[in-house]
């Protein structure tokens, strides 16, 4: 019965940033001082655009040396640095070409680290003079991110990854951002040479400043779309802000309703990756000390 | 008298990242909205590493559109996304070189844009796997980091530049995070092909967590190094983070006791720009007017 099993929780090495950067920093710390074995890879630590003897280099590295510490590394999802950007919607087609072109590089680079699945959010239009915000992404933009989406996915498939993965985020200008939009974007893409999935966030779903004072809760999107569903992101947070707290903050998330959650929607085979960041001018060692705690506070509650 | 006349208040791009990305969508919203004609462009917005082509044709734009609303682009400072990185003190020394290239690719970008100064934070060396963090940089470390600005001058010069940054962030890792090792640097680098200056930010000298509760203003960064700085950061913070909030939030921050310190220590001819950050889940109509407010305050403030 899959509900008895332990929950896959695993780390996105987001805490890493400018901290842990090789593997040979972040393998122990993940292994040792957490305790874990699963671990999403941000391109925070690596970008896609470093010269191809660099990349090369730290792919074998990420390769040997998790192997080397019994390291799983699941999948590879887009950082803060990535995410700054506009990405596949920014109001230069030459920008959105550009980072089309990241994301075939990210692929290249994940595959030759071993890693067979990529993700993060897809990117966000701009922000109007006046402030105002579209409900929704208007239809030729979107034709045009399925189009994109579909030919990413060819190229994934010559790289050898075997899934692709859309973070959706708490924007109106981003995409998709609601459930339905979200299964909308599922079916458009159902036919890509490798399959795209969805990984959402606890942070981002339960925006209430965005979906109201009812979402307090994975729920809508666990039942919503568990058939779409390829990995999570869980973090804490007070639902007002994407806060990506680690479990020694006081938040509104409860781990063990966490799990429930998820084996209620039968998301209980599905990795959960803790998802954390902090203040760069933060010392290293509270910093530690917090993950540790987190990571036997998840583990206790998913197992 | 310096004293008597209005300091000069302008703003850092940073509250645009990922949303008023162009010239065309920025430049209404700072005169207009804000009513500034004084602007420190962001580099989360122009990524110097996309292509040439679009650089120049983002590059035109800048000085065109910037020229149009009577804005002055001051100069150019590195943003989130690249800071995200450890830049020039990275452990791959092939990633170092590649900061550094960046670094040029980023002086060529600003004279093409006119703008004639370029800074930020240098760079951060890795974390340990213990968390125990260095009170300051090994010296071989730190005399390549001043080779490297000296070269950076010469390019610098060569495109056409006038001045350099260093941005002193609260970082054992970075450099530099004191007063001294920031008096140590400027007089290492006093030869350079352009002079290097300081920028100073509010909620970096002010973060008691590594400066102890002393550290309760910027006099004593003012009165050290006033000679030595070309510009400076403010923003309001609780001296517990650098928190980069706006004057709409309470905070230990009082804008005319900064006014004054500023004019005390001889800084009155400084340009002082507002840096602020927010989620990038907050809607656009509140940061809008959470800025415009703060403009008002700070020209206020300031006059």
């Amino acid at each position: 019965m899959t509900e008895s099993r332990p929950l896959a929780i695993g780390i996105n090495l987001s805490f890493c940033v400018k901290r842990w950067v090789t593997p040979e920093l972040w393998a122990p710390v993940v292994r040792e001082r957490l305790g874990l074995d699963l671990v999403q890879f941000s391109y925070d630590l690596a970008d896609p655009l470093w010269p191809a003897a660099v990349l090369e280099r730290q792919a074998a590295a990420i390769r040997n040396v998790s192997a080397d510490h019994g390291i799983t590394v699941h999948s590879a999802f887009i950082g803060l640095a990535h995410y700054t950007f506009n990405q596949l919607l920014h109001p230069d087609p030459d920008v959105r070409d550009f980072a089309h072109v990241w994301l075939e590089r990210a692929y290249a680079f994940a595959a030759a680290a071993g890693i067979t699945r990529v993700g993060g959010p897809l990117g966000a239009i701009a922000s109007r003079v006046d402030g105002a915000e579209p409900e929704a992404l208007d239809e030729r933009e979107y034709d045009g991110l399925v189009t994109r989406m579909l030919s990413l996915a060819e190229r994934a498939k010559a790289e050898g990854l075997t899934e692709l993965y859309v973070e959706p985020t708490p924007m109106r200008r981003e995409w998709p951002w609601t459930i339905p939009q979200a299964r909308r974007m599922m079916q458009d893409v159902a036919g890509a040479a490798v399959p795209w999935r969805l990984c959402p966030d606890w942070g981002h779903g339960t925006f209430q400043p965005l979906y109201g004072a009812g979402a307090d809760s994975m729920e809508p999107w666990f039942a919503g779309l568990a058939d779409v569903i390829g990995a999570v992101h869980i973090q804490q947070t007070d639902f007002q802000y994407d806060r990506h707290w680690d479990f020694t903050v006081p938040g509104a998330v409860d781990p063990a309703a966490a799990a429930a959650e998820l084996r209620r929607n039968g998301l209980g085979d599905v990795p959960v990756f803790l998802e954390v960041f902090y203040p760069f001018e933060r010392d290293d060692r509270s910093i530690l000390e917090a993950v540790a705690t987190t990571a036997q506070i998840l583990k206790g509650a998913m197992a």
